[in-house]
């Protein structure tokens, strides 16, 4: 175990769900934005809470372990911990947890994600790293079910292991980690509220067969070109024929954003997620840039706020650092 | 071009479509069985047919050109040469096509396919090959269209590319070649008929988002465990809820069958395009032999006529050769 009472620094990197055709299944995680957390164990007394949050950012979110992603995430993991201690006699441990929420609640890359992952991870590695990344997964999705009802991976995958991951299943958990070239990422956050339960709603729970097999053929491109580097072929599997038509409507200037990114270069790219957010994949940092100018004029032409991310695919996940960089 | 009235003889494998969870998109090759055709060009003079369809097999397998799957495809293929030629003065040619079908018509394993497949191929080598294998399967899909009413490349593509082929999209067309580890299959032709069309029509049109899902989670999770030379990952995701539990009916004890080859040790497998031919992918000769005869016990039991073979995936598709093996 690390020492008690001594912080440890944690990363935790937003992440971009659903991949455009991979609804539930795919997503990866970026460099920036990222929340910073720090964390620390405490010997607990009987009658002690199991979990401090102290929120050091303006979001207001509760600090109330139970509704807290970060502490619901934590209380699986003390549940499991405890069980697997196994030992009711021997003193049992708390924790406390600092969290500067820099990926924005509601921004659609991740946010609840982040908290969750960041504060498993951290949790392990205070107690020795105990659990595996697929235990750490399954944790962190209690906190996911707080914030949308679902406990779904697609953030929390990659946000734990990195880069580009496949929730192949969920009962039984599996997530293969999936090879990826160097992809520059570009994100636009307009400020507008899309609810993740609003956005899950709209849905139909009935597909065409025929939709479903252009949409499966593109994610079996999209893992494909993947796998062999093939920029081209990832470009033309990112294409939703089920999801986007529908979600897309809750975005101002969707389709335009969509437009002038690809015209600027862009392989492709679409919802983050439930969004509001949009993402973009590009080849080059130069590309990537070019198509950041083009999110700006557009919403800038709409008045409409908006923040946006030049960044690159984290293959590294959680990450528990000295200091932040 | 290869000389005028000199034979050439071909090879066309048979192929299995939809790889259990790949659905319209997936399809390989096999080693056995496979067509044997030969073909040679001559110069036509006005009026004389284009084509000429001897069959030496006795399935009896109509010999128009307009009512034949070889034909439809070299028919097809005729009239791109003829345009890509662009010399209305100069000398036509015509094709003649002998067909010994060793691949059984209506057995699920992609007859037709090699038909329309190995025309065009060795009509490409002996005009000395001007069309790109995309054109090829392109023609070739006119067969399919006679056979079964639809344009379907996912037993043409395999075939003539080998391997297996995933195919991206139809409109516009694009087959990626997806490597894959040594695998060794079962195939089981119980003697039973199921026309693709009625397999086809059986299908619902509509289909439950959360089994799209699980779906394209099996399909990424076979296209990365092709990949990755992963087995274990390979049978975990052949699993289908979407086809199979519809077609399945129309195949004489196929869950026990499923069933008691699994034990035996086979990573999985389904039906063999709309069926009723079953296979079945092992890691191992010797697990597929076991399968094999697991597959003999259960329709020897039901006293149910069938064949069986034991073969691996064909890498190469059709092949021009100089001798049959």
């Amino acid at each position: 175990m690390f020492s008690e009472n001594q912080w440890i620094k944690i990363k935790a990197p937003a992440t971009v769900a659903n991949m455009v055709c991979g609804f539930d299944i795919l997503g990866f995680a970026v460099n920036s934005p990222y929340d910073e957390m720090e964390m620390r164990w405490m010997t607990r007394a009987e009658n002690e809470p199991s979990i401090t949050i102290i929120n050091i950012d303006n979001y207001n979110l509760p600090t109330d372990p139970e509704k807290n992603v970060a502490g619901a995430a934590l209380l699986a993991f003390l549940e499991e911990y405890e069980e697997k201690q196994n030992s009711s006699s021997s003193s049992k441990i708390k924790f406390e947890v600092k969290i500067n929420k820099l990926i924005k609640p509601g921004s659609g890359v991740g946010s609840s994600a982040a908290s969750a992952a960041g504060a498993v991870v951290g949790a392990n590695y205070l107690v020795g790293n105990i659990f595996s990344k697929d235990d750490l997964v399954r944790f962190a999705m209690n906190g996911e079910k707080l914030a949308s009802g679902v406990k779904h991976a697609d953030n929390i995958a990659p946000c734990i292991f990195g880069g580009v991951t496949l929730v192949r299943s969920i009962f039984p958990l599996e997530i293969i980690a999936l090879p990826s070239p160097t992809l520059h990422v570009t994100i636009v956050h307009p400020q507008i509220e899309v609810r993740t339960s609003d956005a899950r709603s709209i849905l139909r729970q009935q597909v065409l067969l025929k939709d479903a097999i252009k949409q499966w053929g593109n994610i079996a491109g999209l893992v494909a070109g993947l796998m062999k580097s093939d920029y081209d072929l990832i470009g033309r599997s990112l294409e939703d024929v089920i999801i986007e038509p529908v979600r897309s409507i809750l975005i101002p200037g969707f389709d335009a954003l969509k437009l002038a990114c690809k015209q600027a270069g862009a392989l492709g790219g679409g919802i983050s997620g439930s969004g509001p957010s949009i993402f973009m994949l590009s080849k080059t940092e130069e590309i990537a840039k070019a198509v950041e100018k083009e999110m700006h004029e557009l919403y800038a032409g709409m008045n409409l706020p908006h923040h946006t991310y030049v960044t690159t695919i984290n293959q590294k996940g959680v990450e528990i650092v000295a200091d932040f960089i």
